[in-house]
């Protein structure tokens, strides 16, 4: 039995999020930004073809994102099993019962054609993306209406049988796929856009819709999803929903827990919770939909969403600044909010070994002086040439005093492009360093890197590198620890201690990923004792049976 | 027994809230606008005193508010008692128990000389500000900590004693008063400010902060709070916080259920839960404190917040525009947003009866061509220079078409003063006309004014006056009907016709107001039976003798 950790195993196929990410950036996606798919060795020609067709032809069928990440999967299980979750982390199962063939006759009676037995379309539904948990599920169903999600569950709640929903399957946490053999509800064919309100920006749409093809949808009326994710070509909104998930967008345009007006759930026992408000003010009783948001599919399966869209943004700048030290990183910032106000859509921090990593493992230029620290600010706004003019007199400042050492500043495509790749294909370095330790956290501000000097101390030379970079505008930062090989010793040098020092400074152990599967028993180092067993009984008063995604997000047992 | 009706009867104090939301908007409080306070005959000279003292001299004791507030209730009160609320309603008593001696010596031991019994005292916590509703509370309790909160309600949990959590009592839904003989528990005491991150924006305070004097601390450090309401100089942000309050900055900065990042709140048995964060970022666990937000004091008490401030806008201009049409008003709408973009801070609508009402009753003067419809764009920007420009661009595009037949623009401080006044003054000319139903509804926006148009057709020359005027950038519409004095007949036209109106349109039948004790039988107007029944579930769980805040919020009875 291994202990619950962050690790990640080295994944080729990591850098599929970052390019995404990157076409999206620069709001066009380049035919170029796909040689290196087609340069890698390992992957079949066949294999990365719907891949392309997902990105590049957009489509709100959703069906193909699921055969291109399938593919991969397949490709990659071929060469490496990933090792039994039960077997790994020696959970054992609960007293749920087992498939039945009158079960499969009643699925595919609800759903003909649309229940997935065959073993080998199961495998990539049963991996989680970062190749580290792996179920055994024996079927996967593809309800498309929030009616046949309600007679799913209502069955399966009567007769005792374990529910793994799954949206996208991009989790890193372990949340999207099953422990055991839990039934894989995927949304994938929920993938129907609702409505559009153009004046008012309210998007309803059913929980499979993938959001990049929302984004894309959107596009033409001139608004965007009010978040933005490196996994936005894969995943669900639902799961988006589901996760709470953060990302690139949460600076400007707030969690969504402010921008999710309403949510259809389908609850356990199958009966449906349609609280799909399209309004932006409701005070009538409680805001039942909050508790379903982040809750990670344990109280329900959210079926619809609507969501408050912004308008596009006309002009985006990047600067790229170096800086003497931290301390200087957080007066920018301070400055930065002063002085670009309304138009600040990102600040983004990293450290040189951050830098150090993506010169030498990816062979990408840093564009100014090395510094200790580098900050990339990012400018969304509706008028290029006011937009310019702030940014210029924001740099003369910060360039002028002590803070900023040099920098660099873009307002074209390319140049935006080259400059965000620094930051955002750090994950890709880290993987290419070695086996990688990863944590998601938040902390006060002032005390984001306190922790990534204290661990490079602590670890030494026990770790390759220790580096921290993040959304310091979100107070997030990713830590991570790179080693030659996996060691249980520096495992145990990192674990518990990392989770004591937030603990300390009253930080979040998981800002934006969750809890899922491997995090859920360290939830107490985040929340006291009175909320863990609060959250307890709304899981027992909501799912009795605890159907819903078992073994995940809150401990079995009282902390 | 008279129904439970969105009836407000005429108040001579009404005019209170729009001066001091006049003077936020303008950003300075000048002696002049006291004027008509000063000349009301029938306000006392002493009884006014310490409103000036409120707002002239920021304090952050708290108490200077109550004690003018309750100036005022008690001279009001002298001339006209307010109709119990068991008698006017005719609600019968919950069987909680009766305070007894023994009680008040324990509460006395426990707060000394903060447990207040005297029978004129307690007049003006017991009545609301509408003066429509009134309990009969025989004693007050001004606990100053947590631990305090936390150790009367494990004592009322015990003897089953009701209690009435109550902040700047400014609710307009019978929330905030007690029905019958509920304890009030004020939070006025509670007012001390825990810290301020001047990096990150984030501000932790304890639930009695006056929201004006939180405003007031945020200035010289260039913050400001992440809502504005009319009521600011009395409101508690506990209070804000319970009623999800949602105010003018709302379309700038979204709502609490994004500003908030944390929250202390002492549950029915006194057990405190903490989930105090101030990270932007945390995704451990189900979000309790969104269930707190907007649960109106049934759930648990709110005692302290952690909450988000933006910087403070430099440039704020404002535009008056007159529309030929309702639809006009939404094109311009969706205009602004494009031109407009981040600077957009305010769009507010009204319609030609309104400005016919504040032209005949308060003598203010049209600044444009007579119109159908008139909006009040507001923007706040980090550069004037650029804020002017773009509002130009947009003034320029929109006259040039056939959105809009005549328009003002303001920059400088009086004239943006008398701009507001025009639309933040309704309020005040609809209590001159006579007596007023007063109806806060969110509807989809392109439906917003059909509902006033079948009110006028409905109710003909019965009612005096139907306007409509309100936050078309949160889709919330007040809706107010006019008469010469009050009628069953009028009262039974207008409901339950405008509540089966609004659920037609899936709108809401409290935007931002609440349900409070007027409006609870409403709900299952906008919320389904299933989202009813889970909400009276969630209040069982919390608060099984129902302790809390009784005869509010939800009905009593399954929907």
């Amino acid at each position: 039995m291994m202990a619950i950790s962050s690790l990640v195993w080295h994944c080729p196929f990591q850098y599929i999020w970052t390019i995404s990410r990157l076409a999206t950036r620069c709001q066009r996606k380049p035919l170029s930004i796909w040689t290196r798919a087609a340069t890698q060795s390992r992957i079949k020609k066949k294999a990365t073809e719907p891949l392309k067709t997902l990105v590049l032809v957009p489509s709100l069928q959703g069906s193909i994102s699921h055969t291109a990440k399938r593919s991969l999967h397949t490709s990659q299980l071929h060469r490496q099993e990933v090792m039994l979750t039960s077997e790994r982390y020696g959970v054992e199962r609960l007293p749920f019962a087992h498939i039945s063939d009158s079960n499969l006759t009643f699925f595919e009676h609800l759903l003909p054609g649309r229940v997935i037995t065959d073993a080998e379309e199961l495998k990539p539904f049963n991996v989680d993306w970062l190749k580290s948990v792996r179920g055994c599920s024996t079927v996967l169903l593809k309800p498309r209406t929030t009616m046949e999600v309600s007679q799913i569950l209502k069955y399966c709640n009567e007769k005792n049988l374990a529910v793994n929903p799954q949206g996208g399957n991009t989790g890193l946490v372990g949340g999207s796929v099953p422990v055991f053999d839990e039934i894989i509800l995927s949304t994938a064919l929920m993938n129907q856009i609702i409505s559009f309100d153009n004046v008012s920006g309210i998007l309803i749409c059913q929980a499979g819709c993938i959001l990049e093809n929302l984004n894309q949808y959107l596009e033409p009326m001139d608004f965007v999803m009010p978040l933005d994710l490196g996994a936005k070509g894969s995943c669900h909104i639902g799961g988006n929903v589901a996760t709470n998930a953060g990302g690139l967008r949460l600076l400007r345009y707030g969690s969504l827990r402010g921008t999710v007006l309403g949510l259809e759930v389908v609850l356990a026992d199958g009966s449906i919770l349609n609280c799909l408000a399209s309004l932006r003010k409701d005070n009538t009783g409680y805001d039942l939909k909050q508790l379903f948001i982040g809750s990670e599919g344990t109280l329900g399966i959210v079926t619809a969403v609507s969501i408050l869209c912004p308008r596009k943004p006309h002009a985006v700048n990047l600067a790229f600044l170096g800086c003497p030290g931290f301390c200087q990183v957080l007066r920018t910032f301070t400055v930065c909010k002063g002085m670009l106000g309304e138009i600040l859509s990102a600040y983004e921090f990293m450290d040189n070994e951050c830098m150090k990593l993506v010169e030498r493992h990816l062979k990408l230029t840093n564009p100014v002086a090395e510094s200790p620290f580098y900050v990339l600010i990012e400018t969304s706004g509706s008028n290029s040439t006011h937009d310019e003019e702030k940014l210029s007199h924001f740099l003369e400042h910060v360039m002028g005093s002590d803070l900023v050492v040099d920098g660099t500043l873009a307002s074209e495509d390319k140049k935006i492009k080259a400059l965000w790749a620094l930051r955002e294909r750090i994950t890709e370095a880290l993987t290419c360093d070695g086996v990688v330790y990863k944590y998601d956290i938040s902390l006060p501000v002032e005390k984001l890197y306190d922790l990534v000097t204290d661990m490079r101390i602590r670890l030494s030379t026990a770790a390759k590198n220790v580096v921290g970079y993040g959304h310091l505008g979100d107070g997030n930062l990713h830590l991570n620890v790179t080693a030659e090989s996996y060691s249980h010793s520096l495992l145990d040098a990192i674990e518990p201690y990392v989770y004591e020092w937030i603990l300390q400074y009253h930080g979040s152990i998981s800002a934006e990923h969750g809890l899922g599967f491997k995090k859920k028993h360290y939830i107490h180092y985040s929340k006291p004792k009175e909320a863990v067993l609060l959250m307890q009984q709304f899981k027992i008063m909501l799912d009795p049976k605890g159907i819903l995604n078992p073994y995940k997000t809150l401990p079995s047992k009282a902390v």
